[in-house]
């Protein structure tokens, strides 16, 4: 299980290579939300999704191999490691579904990385990267089952600490477990965490229920961000070890609040970048009176058109 | 002439009904600048743009009448006022010219605004607003040539003196002078201010050049929101007195620049939010080596759609 020390550590190697993105209180009433809220605005990290942070620090905690970097991914993580392989000028080769939109596959080749398209979907790309990476001996970045990826992400977290003094409870949405399960790890016992989740993509919500992570089916508006088909283990772990809550919100509320967080703030999010905010704009999370509330805006890798 | 001391009393009458937006360090290399740069990001403050302060602080630091509060803006400026007469709970007539989008007359009138729309343009609005403040003894606010509105735009340089300790230059845009003239009034004689314009609206640059605000004709992408005829008096006079740099950019390079802001930071801005950033990223302004040089990203009423 990764503890503070482990983020503490992850904050002080990827500090040079990472945005601190601010944190902006956005007043009583925005978004129809009487409580005044503070949106941590980590979708203007590098690559538009807070995702460097964990990549940043798997790579920079472990010797790079001569053969480079090498993970499987159809969006956001595949952006991300490609990045931090080039800001470190290290080689990446990335495996993408072909299930995934070229323009994401370009977009990773663009930042220099190696980009095989593999027949079918995620799992069919990282079965063709694992078996590639027996062979080189590159190093792997999983998308969130990995301790130093899990602790990378939770540097959110650290820096919420110090930028919102008094704070209470952290909204966060749940994909693969990775910044929840950070941001859970950072916060301690101070500050309560509530993962967020399309009813499209449960996997904290089943794995709570259930006792452990379990698949599921994962579909609706924000799956290509938070479409992982079960939690990882380090993120149940800290999660559960934290006693994170778990609330649903329908896809029309993650539509909604992404379009209240362009109206009243002139945010641009991606569904899965919305989805903590949809908790309390469709009333499934209400705070109590005086609850210091913040909401991570995790991503905006998304077209604005139609905003 | 305006002094930071009233830029402070400002700040402390409008603490409470405007966003401390905040300040994020981009890193070397975004938007192809070299040197990291800090954006002060004013888009997020309520209505999307920094002039809820000039409005708010002129509608607290004089009792309102019973006839509430008139202004004449087709644009930015009415949303703002109408914003803040709400929020005090005064009522607002708004002078709107036929010439400006019915989308931004609907907007003012959304937030509970009385609205004239007038044939013509600013001017005939102008002058429309002007005859009906003399019947009614509505409290007028100016879009940029009054004391407290220069004052309130200049709590912007303020809480960049916080965020932003050692900072060597602002880069800013210029329309009718509120905004550029509060902050340099703001920073005093331990930041340098260049005041940045699109060609089509050279309203500082004819001004510095001349000696004295002359009218000029405005167009080009931005004319929305930085198309004033000639700077305000107010404006001019703190800009002269803090040897405001100026800077000329081409309609090209404000695009250019929207969509670098878009492609590396996942920030939306309009072209006068964009302006600023545009003289660096078209080479017009080149930061020394270890210049510390923060952005002003003023406004983000726009169709994102096309980013």
């Amino acid at each position: 299980m990764i503890t503070r020390t482990d983020v503490e550590q992850a904050a002080a190697r990827i500090g040079p290579y990472v945005r601190q993105t601010p944190v902006v209180e956005t007043g009583p009433g925005a978004f129809g939300v009487e409580t005044s809220l503070l949106l941590k605005l980590e979708q203007l990290q590098h690559t538009g999704v807070f995702k460097p942070r964990g990549a940043f620090n798997r790579l920079l905690a472990t010797p790079i191999p001569a053969a480079g970097v090498i993970a499987a991914s159809g969006g956001n993580h595949a952006v991300a490691v490609a990045y931090a392989a080039g800001q470190l000028g290290a080689s990446a080769e990335l495996f993408v579904p072909a299930s995934s939109p070229s323009h994401k596959a370009e977009r990773v080749a663009a930042l220099g990385a190696e980009v095989t398209v593999v027949d079918g979907f995620f799992a069919e790309a990282h079965d063709a990267c694992t078996a590639r990476q027996r062979e080189t001996g590159a190093l792997m970045v999983h998308a969130y089952d990995m301790p130093d990826v899990v602790a990378g992400q939770g540097t959110v977290g650290l820096e919420l600490l110090v930028q919102a003094p008094g704070l209470d409870t952290v909204l966060v949405a749940v994909g693969g477990g990775g910044l929840v399960g950070g941001v859970a790890t950072a916060l301690g016992d101070e500050v309560a965490v509530v993962g967020v989740e399309p009813t499209g993509c449960p996997t904290w919500n089943s794995a709570q229920e259930v006792g452990e992570p379990v698949d599921v089916e994962v579909g609706g508006v924000a799956a290509d961000s938070l479409g992982a088909r079960r939690m990882g283990s380090i993120g149940f772990a800290a999660c559960t070890a934290r006693d994170v809550g778990s609330v649903l919100v329908s896809d029309d509320d993650v539509v909604r609040a992404r379009e209240l967080l362009w109206r009243d703030a002139r945010v641009v999010a991606e569904p899965g970048g919305a989805t903590a905010l949809a908790a309390l704009t469709s009333g499934a999370y209400t705070p109590r009176p005086g609850e210091r509330v913040a909401v991570i805006v995790c991503g905006a890798n998304t077209d604005p058109a139609g905003l």
